[in-house]
């Protein structure tokens, strides 16, 4: 029986271990770099090698930063008043693509779980709170957590603990329909909270 | 305006060129290394900076192999009779799984291709040829090229180059509809060649 060389073997198996690779795309890969120069598959190992490397959180909203503020914190044209609440940096870069949003982020790094055994204190809420108590210029908190049940869960608690701030205006992103989507294929709970939360044209 | 830290952008450019990954599958690929531990990415980027070390190709039939020859050639209950000539190692791998050859294999490295100035020279026929003077005992030569225009291009000048050897067998991999295939949706070469090629019930 053939067997390949151990190392692109390792490759192969490396590869099917992150999501949506499975065993005959982890192979295509693979044979994508060994058709490569060696110094292909050694810079794309190196970057992957260094990528949790030179950055840390931001020591104001702890997005992922090379400096001690990230460029939000850092920008004192970002009004300092309204703290928008995300789960993720990745959802802080989805709602910086909008250019609509010109306040300032909290990164929480992730979501109330009781099922995977993530609590409140595993996530940034006391440090929300820290945040809100020191800086008496915060007078808005949206909350853009994910609109599915732990997204919720989160924002419930969020608030809960937010009502030790009576002056503090928090709101959420709206809920309705997706734009450029489809009416008959909308579920239920969309169709229903777009039907309550209608606006006036 | 937001900037990812430069070693994630990097790595992020790094999946977007592998084939089939575009920027949304390698943003989310990227972010997976992140949630896990700093010594999962280090893993993964060894594995890959490594990929090309510690193993060559096979002195007899040219497929990757980690000792001067691989376990096939080096495997005395294979037939050495019969040679299968395949364009590359995967193509050796996937004839394998079959079970059904007990010959042995000589890997081209490619297929002549005029448009991507690939011509006789740059692939492994001499090699081939060096090989059948030198060992008598090969009594047939299976072509195994890929069933497309470059396949078939390398196919037949091999063809003409084994002219010089009279007395040796030479054979193609039959065709004919894919198992499991549809005859409603097989393209009409397909189809005429398995009406020619039609086999007795």
């Amino acid at each position: 029986m053939y067997k390949l060389p151990k190392n692109i073997e390792e490759a192969i198996k490396e590869f099917q271990k992150l999501p949506s690779i499975g065993a005959k795309t982890a192979e295509r890969l693979v044979f994508f770099l060994l058709r490569k120069p060696e110094s292909f598959s050694e810079h794309f190992g190196g970057t992957m090698s260094k990528l949790k490397k030179n950055w840390s959180l931001c020591q104001e909203c702890f997005s992922f930063s090379e400096h001690e503020k990230c460029s939000i914190c850092a920008d004192d044209t970002r009004e300092s008043s309204t703290i928008c609440i995300v789960e993720e940096t990745t959802d802080l870069i989805a709602l910086e693509k909008t250019g609509g949003f010109k306040g300032k982020y909290h990164v929480l790094g992730g979501v109330v779980s009781p099922l995977k055994g993530i609590g409140p204190d595993h996530i940034r809420v006391r440090e929300l709170v820290n945040r809100i108590e020191t800086n008496k210029e915060i007078s808005e908190i949206i909350l853009a957590t994910n609109p599915n049940i732990e997204g919720e869960t989160t924002a419930m608690y969020i608030v809960k603990t937010l009502k030790d701030f009576p002056n503090l205006k928090v709101t959420r992103l709206a809920r309705g329909l997706p734009s450029g989507g489809d009416l008959e294929y909308a579920d239920e709970e969309t169709i229903s909270r777009a039907l309550s939360n209608r606006t006036n044209f």
